[in-house]
């Protein structure tokens, strides 16, 4: 093919489309699904994807009600209430289905899922760079005490650009030698909000820093990596970036070993291995296979896939207790929308109304039952893991087999 | 919803799919796509997702031709070759291909990309808890000197549950304590190959170490988090997990000016700002959004989404040279597959014979594929913040916009 | 030697000392020097170490005086003054003192140090172990909001175990699982304070959390691993732990070709190499050997030993200027006192008076000199290295050569 | 003092020492130790520093012998022997000494310590610049195929610059861009060995690769931070750089409840929130305070201090097991040496002599002590901290006291 680069349409009317389709010589499934809804959500639309979606559940689950207290922004719990959920997953791994299903019958047989939204920020990281480490404590300085007049110039502003969702609540600075990292944090709704903090950041930026500030940066960089935008980071499994949630399961001696087909005394000898071996080959998590159910929701929802990763830090922990074993995963960057982007897209619109998780007010209910699917997956795999000589994994993965 | 979770249908027989879909009151189009050729993928099978697919292009590239060198398992280069290669990517952002296109053409005029296969291996890292150090540490040295023998017991198993494809190549032991970690190295074809080495790890321990050693381990645990699956981990940033590999430009100063709106010395600087904000907030990665062109490329093409997060970690750097700046990206741990798993399926398969990367012998043309894609969005993302102000960076998302 | 381990004098009188010295057959020198003067130092004292110190210098400094806000624990500059120090360096590594005097001389010549003081605090963080993730979230905001009253109440208590130094700044929280991680954050005055802040969290902990708090925790551990104490970690390369100092120089062409006997674009070639370096490595900091020049003048200066890798957790940048370099050095973790502890002893006093740094009000000028020797070293052990071929550095250790 | 800094003296001779101890005005105890055997160990020596010293014991262990296996370098046990060792700590921490006895008697009464040394490697890192990836990876490549004619040619070579007790083992590349680092790996006997081995590397740079490499680099670099000298990186938290040791102890509950004063119950669930704090706050260590006992050793037998940051580096893990608690650390980076530096001098000799480590053949048993030293700290300080609310680690240090 020696199509010239520059000549590739990017439009997407239907002539521009079929041009593409046709210059590539695609025809068939994959530009037979009607592509008129996506035209909008990305540039130069040839084709589509399909991945199978299995729905697996319910998961029985003990979820938090939140609301955002303003003006700090800090999630504030208002109610708990019970709910059973079943848990679209798109994906092509044979025996995850049935995983996590399994995972999901022995926590409700053993009083269901608890969950809880820790808080609830994001982070657009901008760089100052200055022409002395002076200069970029001077900066930083100033900065701090700027955010409240910032924050009442953000909302007084009528640029159309800024979007009012994005809420500034604090901000960070770190200063190494001359330059200046600014960790504009945000609160953006039931929406992800890279973007939306993108724009604020920027007209923070130019309109406010530059404009203002005594001290006067030789450069301005939006984004400057202390941002966490889908790369995982210290900063972030610490701190977190988008929601900040924990799920817990207390499970039963009985409901391990009839569904789980493994003791207790195994399970927990499997996390402490586990754990070691986390911290021996350099992870960050602890944790068995998060992004396997992260990666599967997202998928069915419309979430941005680019995300996984970021999404998947976890902290795992397993503590024996009386009769039981009391099992968490702390996810501490759970990046999800319940609108905008992906989310309003004909198929994943469905599978988020499936849920329960469409439209405004949904985010934390959400972010929620994605933490109660993970740590689903992680039970009923750790308990293929725990079995003596790992028997059971080896058969599970052996005979059901799937596409592998 | 208040069905029984022990009573939800597993099967994909089209009397269990339609039983799922009437359950949840699933119809129209999640429904509508003809689910039969995914009914092996997985289980519960009851819907499926769509996400649209754009096709950018073409990437000039000069690709390495690679073989395994037996009975070793070095990646041998064999020649090199250039071509032109369109890249579809399924995803929702609003500006992903229109920039992964710019960052394409800008390296098109400056002479194209070159990619080299570095290495070539994917873990399987078990676990045997010993009742002391000592008893650990034995077991780890004869562990270290029966491998010649393991692998030559393998290769004569009769075991139908053996993959031939999954080769023994290397072990290495890690004593913590009394646990022998035991990081089982393979070479797995064309396919990712969690699976085959899994199953290929469990004969081994069960039917060699756990019947020929003389220790006798307490527990055989057959994956303790040393393994590197679908978590990022030092170990494997550095070492490899699936197909390590370098992509690399030498940007011309026309090319960045014209088509990056940018300049050479601009983009030098945003690399050591953005090096060292990579630094001070902990990531492991030094890149700017690698796992955003990972996503999309694997969403297209049948990949494990849960592996976007290791297949992204990223080593970039950037360096100024006489009229130019050269620029590189080491991804140590790219995990795709041409044959087996999702890329048997009906739009998985188009896309990538679309890339001429569908079946035998394909896997190493598409992992450079998947790496210079990745480098080319690299490029247009830190043209874009690089700019003074990053106030080109703000135009882009601001008034393309798309979905967000 | 059959002694009981049970019978082992402890005491300090000279009896006790003189009876452990016969048992073990010391005389001579290692028992030779007068112990009287550090019978409070340690238990079970028996003879002296000698380090030979050298002094080098002068380094040209511009220094920042510093104040703590009340009541919020600021570090305020409210003054900036030049000064020219001697610095007392305890080794026996051949090379380093010379070395660190080259670095010093290159710097003096390109206008001398500047030093910044950003931050103070060192943290306790203690755990309570509560029932379950919900108590211990609740504990979690429970603590958060107390902290008022918590600083308030132990301003009012008369436990002559408290320290009065130790004032409570801040609190932080971080729930896992049913584990609730409370990171108390004090100054400390002129002393390092770990001791003093040991004592107050262990007074708040029992009797205000344990007392108090409407849950009640199953366990309260006073340290768990998150306080940082003699540990690297990126919590407190990140927040800092101790004084948190900044060293900043602009060396000029010339100095760097007299005195480091290399070249700009040599040195700016080796910070790039060697950051990468740091990254592929996986090291936290990146600096080249920040605890060579720390541990000598810990040792000098009677500081914890135990604090050298904490200490040296560093985040150095370079960056080319007009006709110069601009190096700097950003030292999260500086954890010295001029008071209490090892500072009061006889030798150690003096080479804490040589620098002008003996007693009160002199840790902020103590930590600044630290962070200047450390540049001062990073610089000429940097130019070293970056002379093409490295041919000076290896000159440099193999004629002067030394004991090794 | 306005002293000009291209003045100040360098040489050791009696004038040169006096005139600075006058221009200091330095006299009385830190001029009034003989200086004389220190005049080889550093340039500008002017005094002296005093640390007090401890001895503490008896440490009942259970040692290995070991030798190192020719060609191939590894590590082999020849033997075991139980020995009581008297440990001498140079520090001025109150309770620490007391603590760390504490700790030897509960293992004494327990049956011992274990120890093991499992790897012998220190590892220089040079970096070869290149014009491309290409030739960094061709260069890599040629270099890892060389290895064994580099060994040899290094043993024929005359240059008496070059070090025979420096050995090459393996050579390990890792390209980056156009950056190729290449990790020489070493064994140098009973030196820690540092500048043997950069004297080696550095001639290898020079004389044989920038010679015989049919790619010319642009730039050779002795170090460009990938060797992990004195900075603690995963590299060497996992692979080792000195001495890697295992110390291992089975604590009985007798031991624990008389000695340690608390019960194996609350000392593992000490472990296990100390592990997770570890990990929470991005610890690469799991460890409690092993830098406090290694500092103190190293102080009294004449270590570079510069490494104890490095050498803490420690992976500790705890397990129930019947009637006990079987506790062991991993150090996997023991930077010790029993020639050679610090350890020719007066006092420092003395105490390596009453170790029986003194000299040739010493560096094993030597590591093997402060690894069970070490381990006897870990434990003591825990199971401070481990009695309910830590009452009594509180009571340790404010009762006890000392000079803080």
């Amino acid at each position: 093919m020696t199509m010239d680069v520059r000549k590739w349409p990017r439009k997407n009317d239907p002539d521009s489309v079929r041009a593409r389709q046709e210059a590539l010589g695609l025809d068939g499934e994959v530009t037979g699904i009607e592509l008129e809804p996506f035209t909008r959500a990305q540039e130069m639309l040839t084709g589509a994807a399909v991945i199978p979606v299995s729905v697996v559940g319910p998961l029985e689950l003990e979820l938090g009600e939140y609301e955002l207290r303003e003006p700090g922004g800090e999630v504030a719990e208002t109610g708990r209430a019970r709910d059973s959920v079943f848990v679209p997953l798109a994906h092509t791994e044979g025996g995850l289905s049935a995983s996590l299903h399994r995972g999901a019958r022995a926590v409700a047989e053993s009083g269901g899922f608890r969950t809880y939204v820790l808080a609830d920020r994001i982070t657009r990281a901008s760089c100052f760079i200055c022409s002395s480490a002076a200069e970029a404590i001077e900066l930083a300085r100033w900065v701090e005490g700027e955010v409240d007049a910032m924050r009442a110039w953000l909302a007084e502003q009528d640029d159309p650009s800024l979007s009012k969702h994005a809420r500034l609540r604090e901000v960070k600075t770190h200063v190494v030698g001359p330059m200046c990292p600014v960790l504009w944090q945000w609160t953006t709704g039931d929406a992800v909000g890279p973007n939306m903090m993108t724009r604020n950041a920027y007209v923070l930026n130019m309109g406010y820093v530059m404009e203002r500030a005594q001290v006067k940066p030789q450069r301005s960089i939006l984004e400057a990596n202390m941002g966490g935008d889908k790369k995982p980071s210290f900063e972030y499994f610490q701190s977190g970036h988008g929601k900040t949630v924990l799920a817990e399961a207390t499970l039963s001696e009985d409901a391990v070993r009839r569904v789980l087909r493994t003791k207790l005394d195994d399970l927990a000898e499997l996390a402490w291995a586990g754990t070691h071996g986390a911290i021996a080959s350099g992870m960050q998590s602890v944790a068995f296979t998060p992004a396997t159910a992260i990666a599967a929701v997202f998928a069915a929802t419309g979430q941005d896939l680019g995300m996984v990763g970021t999404s998947s830090m976890a902290h795992g922990a397993a503590r024996r207790v009386e009769n039981g074993l009391q099992v968490s995963i702390r996810l501490p960057g759970i990046e999800v929308a319940t609108i905008g982007g992906g989310t309003t897209l004909p198929f994943a619109r469905r599978w988020l109304e499936l849920l329960g998780c469409a439209g405004d007010g949904k985010v934390y209910r959400f972010a929620q039952i994605v933490a109660a699917a993970t740590l689903a997956l992680e039970i009923s795999a750790s308990a293929a893991m725990a079995t003596a000589g790992s028997a059971e994994f080896f058969r599970a993965h052996h005979e059901r087999g799937g596409l592998r």
